[in-house]
């Protein structure tokens, strides 16, 4: 029934063109072959145009005695602000297992937000001759989840801010007659949406007319007090204007302005909620228990208060189905949800993963930043959250991010990079490589092997390759290091690092989480502070030690901890490279997402709304009217 | 290689269920065969799912040379608050036609907004068992398109704020630095999105470094007046709140505040492009002539002046293409735009109709709120702009309204009808029968011949049945007038109206618009308010004249005139009912679409953005995870 997978050749010039050029050059499959070639079922599919498609949950019940193929999380060093190619990387390995060494493979990575396509050039869909196409709609709305998200997430605003307006203006008696209507016969009944509410508050009468007047009260008075309110509004567009603005100016809503502001949709909760969700179920529960405030007497406000979660689980029905694409060499890909990396957890879906697993011998998927960050997440959230156990840990590590980690020049986005990045320099290199040794043990220390893939340059030398190597293995005791050249030559570049995750995919299986959940809040902050970070210990602001106590007392302290640090420094100062020491963690603020089920320490300002420059990517892109082609995209 | 048409037997029962019930048991064929019905290609369909479809445009270049089908339009008369029925009027003889009588025929409607989904109950999708399926996709996220104009509208604003923050920090100089920076080889070049604006100022140089310090100027520096910006922000969600706000209140914008709002997604003027365009090309031109403020001199500033134009294009490349989905009875729907039909023209595409008039003998299409809004819109806005010639109008008309029209007791949403309404009561029809004749002549005027279709309901009696249609004859001059039960019967109830509707396109077309655009401003409204309304004159105010001046002056005169105006009156007063004289117009203000190409006066206040009830439709909306359906919606 499976049609045998045909690898499409690669058009490989030199020198590599550009990354929209390469991708519009390609050969694409039909997403029909593709998905055959999965062993997918025509009802298990649903299109979107010829090469984007969605794959339904159900496939999960028809391969559920399959055994999970190799889960391999793709990571990297603490980077330069210019990436060190993980993506890239993510794509490259597969093209390798799957066009090169005939192994049925998966790569699952993360939807970007539409927002920074028009902001700064650059996409995310990898580069050079590893990239997933079509590059248009990888970058550009996809399938409409994060419109769903963005819908979703505005929908809950909007019921926020109109209930505290109609309770400040009904009495109790007119807000129970308004929520719990009579119908023509004079009955009235629960609307399916305050099932929840009532089931929180206690409250087992099934008919509204029974309820005393202390009932009606606690059931229709939210009582939310507007400082409370966490839940912002969303666009998935830059818009920096949006990130501070006060509400409710219009004639008929003065008197109840509020400041809030809008966050790009990608850092919504629901967006972290798509990602940590195992199905339809659970994705209405989390949605349910997404808390937005407070009331007044300090109770947590969720979506099931305001009853509005079946209205955000309809919405978000199609987007919990992962979306299939592919490589430019032909092999599958899952691109599903892209939560923030630094406030949420930064990794694609669970369910993304899970078809995956089922369907292929070998999933590759990547985790956001470093391996401080994404991978310390993708192990004690993601993978705690779906019960799936990674086999290999590949750690992406460049010669320039080691020899600026080395005390190199600063390494700045559009500027010439300093000669030191491109001659050869042993010293700076040695002095640099304590930080990947680090980021080696981090991922040991959870059981998991690792395999350093050394993302070469034009510009990187034999003797700093091989130096590069060997502290990998000795030092910090990596299965293997390989030099890979995927971004150049495609799969066949990284042949070499595919053959290495094999033989560290044989290993047998010795994953553990770092901590346990029934450690404090602190506790856990401590754990990962020390035994990730390597600080000496965590300072708290008193607003961090009162939402402690406070989410203590909600019974919030339970969930497991996504660090809201910054990516390009082990320590929460950008500053500072290499694997700094002697430094304390300061906790700022904690917030809670209750519905995708983490807490997170803010440890210094995290921007939740990109800008644009004053020369918008924008300014190039259109429509070839001649060739029908999107030009000046990247 | 068309495959035959096959009708859906519609599982009728009695009493009609609700249209969700309806909706849901009924069989759909899947869209791949809906198409192929219609004798699309399969290289010209795009599938979203099983049940939708995009047809690309490319097959009007294939048919070309065949001759357009039948074009009628469905407007109705002065409509209570309840509506009439005019889209289940629309599906029902398209029902007829097609299932019963074996036309070729194609239903060409708007697409709904999802806000109010979850606001007040109640679907756009028709209703009883005539109705667009499935009703969920008709009502939620559909193929993305109103997502799409979400992100185009939104990027627009982002851009013109930030746009307006970073030429007020940079001195010209800078500002042409950055927005012509130099390459690696510290070459200039102009970017894409510039051309028109260099056009615009008749600077022909192509090397930026050739332009004069006052070219430079010219070019880099728009100079946006903040309180000229009419380019508001928009989502696709009832939230009064975004009705009034502030941007720009965060630390880092401080100092740039302005006081601006949110339209909800369907008044954005690129939902009213994508209505009147006629292809991507045309497309382009449109989205760059949006004109989104003056410059402090008062130049008029476009979307071209911000070099966002293209990128805007990129993001409705694909929501161009029209939705193909079906009626209960398998017959092919377009479901393509929904402009407002206040600020708008309320009528669905012009790509969608012309494609339908190449694939089928009979396109019946439908235009919002009542004749002298909706279908005078459709002539002089939607006609002109698409060249195609319309055969024959159906009227819509129901006793209930008619009786209200004759000075019948206040009708109001959710409250019980007065028996007024239900019993029999031939002078009080008699009173209100003057509206739809009023009607009925106005669209003769344009040289259409009209069929009035009786919306009976099961209170109506024979003799005001026959009454009804008499006058509609007699004093109207309609063509016929035809009693219909497509609500509780699907097609078979509407044959009776299929059939006048066929003999009345066998007249020869005699169409013409109401005014040529070459007259003045005031000229083309005077004869709508005059002509359409049967007012005695119109009144300008202040506001209005300054701005008829100011658009004369900047060539913005030739447009067609769209007149906001309520739906419940001819009149610009609700309360007025009936045929009112002696009253004349006040224009209140007058606003520009310049790229969708009309002037819209504004005659009274015209909401833009709904808001949410006390108990919105989303308490009941959910998923029953039993079934897998969506429960609780309409």
């Amino acid at each position: 029934m499976t049609k045998e997978f045909r690898p499409i050749p690669l058009k490989r010039k030199n020198p590599v063109p550009s990354d929209i050029e390469i991708a519009q050059d390609s050969d694409l499959k039909p997403i029909s072959l593709v998905a055959e070639e999965l062993g997918l079922l025509p009802d298990e599919i649903e299109f979107y145009g010829p090469v984007k498609a969605k794959v339904k949950l159900d496939v999960l019940d028809r391969l559920k005695d399959r055994p999970d193929g190799i889960y391999v999380d793709v990571t990297a060093i603490t980077p330069t602000p210019l990436g060190e190619g993980k993506t890239t990387t993510t794509v490259g390995l597969s093209q390798a297992l799957g066009a090169h060494l005939g192994k049925k493979v998966m790569t699952c990575i993360r939807q970007p937000s539409q927002g920074p396509t028009f902001g700064i050039k650059g996409g995310a869909a990898g580069g050079g001759y590893s990239q997933v196409i079509p590059m248009e709609d990888f970058n550009l709305h996809l399938t409409g989840d994060i419109h769903a998200i963005t819908a979703a997430n505005n929908l809950m605003a909007a019921a926020i801010d109109v209930r505290m307006l109609h309770e400040s203006e009904a009495t109790d008696e007119q807000l129970f007659n308004r929520l719990c209507p009579a119908d023509k016969s004079g009955k009235r009944r629960f609307g399916r949406g305050m099932q929840n509410r009532l089931k929180k508050l206690g409250i087992t009468k099934t008919d509204p007319d029974e309820l005393s007047i202390e009932e009606r009260k606690r059931l229709c008075r939210l009582d939310i007090d507007p400082e409370s309110i966490t839940w912002r509004r969303v666009v998935d567009t830059n818009d920096r204007f949006l990130r501070g603005i006060t509400v409710g100016t219009g004639d008929e809503e003065k008197g109840h302005e509020r400041n809030t502001g809008f966050d790009i949709t990608v850092a919504s909760e629901i967006m972290a909620i798509l990602a940590l969700t195992t199905d339809l179920r659970d994705m209405r529960r989390r949605l349910g228990e997404i808390v937005v405030g407070t009331s007044k007497s300090g109770e947590a406000i969720n979506a099931d208060d305001l009853g509005v979660a079946g209205a955000l689980t309809v919405l978000m029905k199609d987007a919990i189905k992962p979306n299939l694409m592919q490589t430019l060499e032909g092999t599958p890909v899952f691109v599903h949800a892209g939560p923030f990396a630094n406030i949420a957890h930064g990794n694609s879906s669970i369910v993304a993963d899970r078809i995956a697993l089922k369907l292929a011998d070998y999933v590759i998927t990547e985790s956001g930043f470093g391996a401080d960050m994404g991978m310390e997440k993708f192990f004690d959230i993601k993978c705690r959250a779906s019960g799936l156990v990674p086999n290999v840990v590949v750690l992406v590590a460049t010669i320039r991010a080691l020899k600026m980690h080395g005390g190199g020049p600063k390494v700045v986005a559009g500027k010439p990079l300093d000669p030191a990045y491109t001659d050869e320099n042993l010293e700076l290199l040695k002095a640099g490589l304590p930080n990947m040794v680090h980021h080696i043990k981090t991922a040991r220390k959870f059981g998991v092997p690792v395999v350093v893939a050394v993302n070469s340059f034009a510009t990187d030398t034999d003797a700093e390759l091989a130096l590069v190597r060997k502290a990998a293995i000795e030092e910090g005791g990596a299965e293997d290091a390989v030099v890979c050249r995927h971004w150049a030559l495609g799969g066949e570049g990284a042949i070499d690092l595919a053959r290495a995750v094999i033989e560290a995919g044989k290993k047998p299986r010795n994953f553990h989480f770092l901590y346990p959940l029934e450690k404090s809040i602190k506790e856990k902050i401590e754990t990962i502070a020390r035994e990730v970070y390597g600080a000496d210990g965590v300072d708290y602001s008193p607003e961090a030690e009162e939402r402690i106590a406070s989410y203590t007392r909600l019974g919030f302290d339970k969930l497991p901890i996504c660090m809201a640090k910054t990516h390009l420094s082990l320590s929460h100062d950008p500053t500072l490279k290499g694997v700094p020491t002697g430094f304390r963690i300061p906790v700022r603020d904690i917030r809670a997402s209750v519905g995708a089920g983490f807490l997170y320490p803010l440890l210094g300002k995290m921007s939740t709304m990109p800008g644009l420059p004053t020369r918008p990517a924008f300014y190039d892109i259109d429509i070839d009217f001649e060739t029908g082609r999107v030009v000046g995209m990247f």
